[in-house]
C-alpha cells in the first residue's frame, strides 16, 4: 500500500468513527494529540522533537468543541476528496475553499491549525494527502525517477535532462526512485551555487544528487531528502551561508521543528551540515560581514536548542561568537569562480566520510 | 552571429579601444550614456523607459575618475572571461571575485553599479555576457528547446517532461525554440497555482506555455518571455494577484523598469495583464480583503507612472481605490479548485483575444 491509499484509509477511519458514533446514539468524539508545549518534547534517540501522551478529546457534545470539530471533519473530508481526485492543493486553497462549503475559518491561520491538527491525528505530513507548499525548490543528478501522478504514470526520466534543474513539487515529492548512479546527496542553500556545482559538473565528478533548497527548505523538498536517504542509503551534506541562519536551513533538515513535532516524516537525523562553518571563515581567510545583534541574539537561542547538543554544533557556534563574523557561500570567489568545487567541496566531503 | 558572440564583440570593442588611446599616448577615455533621473524618459512609442542622449565621460586623465574607469574595465574583462570559458555568474559573485583580483569595490552596491554602467555602454543586459540573477522561477508546455550550453549542445527536449516545470536558468534562457504546438504564454504569479494549471492540463486545452513567476519576474525569466513573444510570435497573457503589487509584476513584464531603462531587450510591450482585475473581484464576488494604506499609497504613485497609462490601468487602479479591496489568485477556489479553469481562465482569454 503506498503512502497516499494508506493516508486514504486513515481519513476513512476518522469519518467511520464519528458516522459510528452517531449510528450508536452516541455523541460523536475525538481524541488528538495536544501540541502544547509541555507536551512537544525532544527526542535524543530520533533525534527531533516529538509530541507526548497528552491528548484531548473533542466532544461533539460540548457546544464550546463544536465549531472546531465540524472544521476538523471538513478539513478530513476534503484531504479524502483531494487525494480521490487526485488533485494537490495548498493551505491557502483550503482557507478559501472552505468558503465554497460555507465551513466558516475566521482566517487562514485557523484553517492551517486544523490542517495541523488533522496531521498529528492520522500521523501524517499533509504532503501525504496532497496539501503542499506553495514554494519550489530544485534538484539536479543521475537518478531515474517514475512519475505516479496522472497522466505521467509508468513514465521514466533521469533527472539530468534540464542543465537549470527541475522543480520539486507534488510529482517528483511521489515519485519512485528507479536507479540511480549517486552515492551521495548534495544540499545547497543558494540558487546560484547549484547552478555553478551544476556547470562545473559536481554530480559527476562527486556523483552526487544536487538539491537548492533556495532558502529555508519546503517540507516537500525535506520529505524527498529523507527519501533518498532512505530509500537509497544515500548520505546527505548540506552547505549553507556561514551565519546562524543556514545553520538552522541544516539543522531543520536534520532535526526538524517544533511545529511539526506531531510529524516525523519530515527529517533526516542522519545528514550532515558540512559548512559553510564558522571555523571555514577563518581557515579559508573568507571576505566576511560583522555578525548583527539579531545574529548574535539568535546565536544565544540555538545555544539552549535541545537540538545543537552535539559537538560540532556546540563548537561552530562558540566560534561565530568568538569570531563575530559571517560569510556567505559566494565568498570563495575570491579565490576564483571554481575554487568551492576544485578545493573546498572534496576536502570538505573528505572529512564528512571519515 | 549569436548574442553571445555579440557581447564578446562588444566587450573586445572597449578593450580595444582602451589600449588604442594608450598606444598613441592619449588617456583613455570612455562615453558612458547617463542613468540620471533627468535622461531616464518614457518613450511611448517603444511603451518603456529608454534613457535620453546625454553622455558623461569618464577620463582616466582625471584623478577622480580613476577608481571607477578600473572598476569599469575589470567588470568588462571579467565578462569577457566569463563568456570565453562558458561559465555563468551573478551579481553577488562578481562582488567577491574582485577580491581574487585585488579590485576594490566597498560593497556590492558599487560592483553591481558597475555592472548597470556596462550593460548601458554595450546596450545588451548583463544575461548576455553570462551574469545571471539569483532567482529561478519556472516553465511547462509543449515547446521543444534546443539547448546550447556546455555538455548539452544540439540536446533537444519537450517541456512537458516533468511535470512539476523545469527551471529557468542560464541553460534555458539561452536555448534555441525549435516547435510548439501551443499559440500563447500564459504567465503565473503563484507558483502553487502554475501546479494547479498543469494537472488541469491548461497547456493542451488552452494551448498554452505555462510559466511560474513566483512573485516579480527575474530578469532571465522577462528575457525569456520575450523571446517567446518576438521569436514564436506568440501572444503573452499575464495572471496576478488583485492588488497593486499583482499590477506591477504584469507591467513590470509589459514595459520593464525605470531602473533598466538602460536595456531595451527586456520588455514583452504587447503581453496583456489579463487579470486578477479589480472588477474581477466584485464581479466574481471574490474573498477579499480590505486595501492597507500601504496599498492605496502605492495605488496613488501608480497613478502618477507614465506606463499606467493606457485605458484599463486607469480603469483598474480606479476601481482598486473605489471598491478599497484586494484578492488573491486563489481566492477562486470558493468555486471549487477547478473554477478558476473551467471558467474565469477561458472567459479571460476569450476577452482576451477580441
Amino acid at each position: 500500500m503506498n503512502r497516499k491509499q494508506e493516508a486514504l484509509k486513515r481519513l476513512t477511519a476518522i469519518g467511520k468513527r464519528v458516522v459510528d458514533d452517531i449510528k450508536n446514539n452516541r455523541f460523536p468524539a475525538l481524541e488528538i494529540p495536544s501540541r502544547s508545549v509541555d507536551n512537544i518534547i525532544y527526542d535524543t534517540k530520533l533525534r527531533q522533537y516529538i509530541l507526548g501522551d497528552e491528548k484531548i478529546v473533542r466532544n461533539a457534545k460540548n457546544i464550546k468543541h463544536l465549531r472546531a470539530f465540524t472544521q476538523l471533519l471538513w478539513i478530513a473530508y476534503f484531504s479524502k476528496e483531494l487525494l480521490k481526485n487526485n488533485k494537490t492543493s495548498t493551505l491557502r486553497d483550503i482557507y478559501y475553499s472552505a468558503q465554497a462549503y460555507h465551513v466558516d475559518f475566521e482566517d487562514q491561520d485557523e484553517s492551517d491549525e486544523m490542517i495541523t491538527e488533522l496531521e498529528s491525528i492520522i500521523k501524517m505530513p499533509r504532503e501525504d494527502f496532497n496539501i503542499y507548499p506553495e514554494e519550489r525548490s530544485a534538484i539536479f543528478g543521475d537518478l531515474t525517477i517514475e512519475y505516479t501522478v496522472p497522466g505521467y504514470e509508468g513514465k521514466t526520466l533521469v533527472l539530468t535532462t534540464h542543465p537549470d534543474g527541475v522543480m520539486i513539487g507534488p510529482a517528483l515529492t511521489t515519485a519512485n526512485f528507479i536507479k540511480t548512479s549517486a552515492d551521495k546527496v548534495i544540499v545547497i542553500e543558494k540558487g546560484a551555487l547549484f547552478t555553478r556545482f551544476i556547470e562545473e559538473k559536481v554530480y559527476e565528478k562527486y556523483k552526487s544528487i544536487l538539491i537548492a533548497t533556495a532558502g529555508q527548505a519546503p517540507r516537500s523538498t525535506r520529505y524527498l531528502i529523507r527519501r533518498l536517504n532512505r530509500e537509497l542509503g544515500l548520505p546527505v551534506y548540506i552547505f549553507t551561508d556561514a551565519d546562524p541562519w543556514g545553520m538552522h536551513i541544516a539543522m531543520v533538515i536534520i532535526s526538524g521543528s517544533a511545529n511539526a513535532a506531531h510529524v516525523t516524516d519530515l527529517v533526516t537525523p542522519d545528514a550532515k551540515w558540512a559548512g559553510v562553518w564558522a571555523s571555514d571563515i577563518k581557515y579559508y581567510k573568507l571576505p566576511s560581514d560583522p555578525l548583527t545583534e539579531i545574529d548574535i541574539k539568535r546565536l544565544y537561542e540555538l545555544k539552549e536548542d535541545p537540538r545543537y547538543n552535539e559537538e560540532i554544533w556546540k563548537r561552530e557556534i562558540d566560534e561565530f561568537l568568538r569570531i563575530k563574523k559571517k560569510s556567505e557561500q559566494e565568498a570563495f570567489a575570491r579565490y576564483g569562480l571554481t575554487y568551492i568545487v576544485d578545493k573546498y567541496l572534496p576536502t570538505k566531503l573528505k572529512e564528512m566520510e571519515k
